[in-house]
This record gives C-alpha cells, structure tokens and sequence, in this order.
C-alpha cells in the first residue's frame, strides 16, 4: 500500500536495526482516516473469505481492526492481556512472549465470542516474532473456528514471524513488509 | 442515548450491585456500528468545542475514541499502561488505581503528542470511580492543553468518578447514567 509506506518513510523512526517506531499514526497517535483506507485494503483482500469476525489483542491492533471490520459489518473481538475481575466466563487462553515488553503474557478471550461455525480474519499491527498471531491462531484453533487469513499492517520480513505463521498454514497478507532497518534507512521488500 | 440504553438492557449483564458487564458490545466484543453512532453522538454535543485532539487510555477506550475522532477529523491519542523498550522520548506521566484489576498503572503519553495548543477531549468507555480519568485530566494539565470535556459511554453515577471529576471543573457528557444496579437490575437515573 504505497500510502502506507511513503508515511513509514516520512513519520516512521527507526530507533536501530531491529525497532521501527511508528507512533505518530499508528499505535500511539492514531491517523483514523489512514486507518480507514487501510480497513478498506484488507476488506478487499478478503472480501470474498465470507468472514464473521474479526480478532485483534489488545491494545495496538483495536484500530485497525475497528476499521476493517466496519467494511465487513461484523463484530471486532480483541483478546485481553491482563486478567480483571469481571472474567467471570470461561476464556480461551494462550502464552505469548512480547520481546518490546521482555513479559510473558497470557492473552485471554471469552469463549463466548469465537464459536465453530465463525471465519475468522487476525488483525494486528506488526508482524516481527509472530508471538501475538501464534497465541491468537492457537486460541483460533481450540474455538474451532475456521481461519481466513491475517491482515498485518507492517511485517518486518526480516524477522521469523511471517515465516513461523505462514509454516502452520496460514495466509499472511502485509501492507507492507519491511526487508530491512540497517544504517538508519527502511528498505521495503 | 436510547439506543445505548436498550442495548445496555438486552446484552449487559449485572454481575452484582456494582459490576455490570458490557463484554458483548463495547469492551471485548465490539459492535463497531454502535461505536460509529456513539461517535456520532459525542461529536453532536462537543462539534463547537474546536477539538483538536481525542484522547484516551488503552484498551478499551481506544475503539469509541477512534469513532469520536473519525468524526472531527482529528488524531487520537492513548496513554499507554506498561512501558516498552521502545519509548525513548519523554513521556507525561500519572499514577493511576485500577478497581477492576486491583493494580496501580503508571499511565504513560509521548510529550510529543499533546501540545499547549491542543484542545482536546477525553473518551472513555465507563466512568466509575473516575481513577483513569483523573489521570488523563493530570496528564492535559501537565501538557498545558485546554480540556474541552470528557465524552463517556457509561456512566456508573452511583460511584464517586462523576462527582470527583466534576470536581475539577471538566464537563462530562454520559451517554448512559446508571443510577443503580440493585437487585440485579439496571436503573437509568
């Protein structure tokens, strides 16, 4: 998605040859009107996937998901990171390593929101280890539910996770994919 | 709004006299229509207010922030709950107690992102004991912004979070006012 990637060159940062940091539009500060056309891209990639849900975790992926399932009229659910004490149903639950963080979570969802008969569409903001779409294909798959694809906003290619995810069968589609951050400079695949 | 309140009375779920749980529409499960006419509602009462920015606190606020700020054409911001490795810029900073999860949050905004010339509005999903909220207040104080009011899916007005808030001089407009959930039932004031 060209958008996308003349803003990463022009409000993106790259902190080192790991961290991309895109929190003027993206999961900081939020551009809703780019969210929106980003909502647009992934509905008309998968508009013919007969999608029911879509499912995000807390916090970076609500936006986005917000938007792309506005397109598709069907609920967002978002898994939860930290436990409170209104969980009072039985919850699908998954470990998950964030790297950013140096935190083991465990994400949480209501069993309630992701039945067998649902198509699932994943939705997050980065792709890098592929910890958080890993625990979300495992909650995906004790459901039963069948799962369409994910929708990643930026994929650093350069990292295992699109591997990993792609390995277990699933459909990745990225609006952009990152090849590499070396010497300060985004280099799209 | 008559909607929000039907929907309160068909998909809530009164856990006991102070809990209600809202997990089908608004705060783990999203209806993202519902989100879009609650936008639409915060934009009718504050469209004067020259709101340059929308502000909230992740998680649950993020996805009606998004909605409100679609409608001004303005950016959101959400103050972060957990620090990463990648927040390298100064940061305004508020302690914040969470009832829900029995748990004091340091919530976290990039300097970059509120400026002394903002005018700005906070959403949250439930005003409560008002905890979040007065944290964000904090937060604009810091920052120098001017505080054009505070937008609120559901307010508990049988807890302190109204009165406190009030307190401090910011203008609250609730879409839903509960004035008591006895005998598990909900009762609008």
């Amino acid at each position: 998605m060209d958008e996308l990637k003349k803003r990463i060159l022009q409000d993106g940062r790259v902190l080192n040859d790991q961290v991309l940091k895109v929190d003027r539009f993206l999961n900081h500060q939020i551009d809703v009107d780019l969210m929106d056309r980003m909502g647009h891209a992934f509905f008309d990639h998968y508009r013919d996937s007969g999608i029911t849900r879509v499912l995000t975790v807390e916090s970076s992926g609500i936006a986005v998901a917000c938007s792309v399932a506005r397109r598709f009229q069907v609920p967002v659910v978002f898994a939860r990171k930290t436990r409170s004490l209104t969980m009072v149903d039985d919850q699908y639950t998954a470990e998950v390593f964030s790297f950013t963080r140096q935190k083991k979570f465990t994400i949480m969802l209501n069993k309630r929101f992701l039945e067998s008969d649902d198509r699932v569409l994943l939705v997050d903001d980065f792709l890098a280890k592929g910890q958080a779409l890993l625990g979300l294909i495992n909650i995906v798959h004790q459901s039963g539910a069948t799962l369409s694809g994910a929708a990643i906003v930026i994929e650093k290619a350069f990292q295992e996770g699109g591997r990993l995810v792609r390995a277990v069968g699933v459909e990745v589609y990225s609006l952009a994919r990152i090849a590499s951050l070396k010497n300060g400079k985004v280099l799209f695949s």
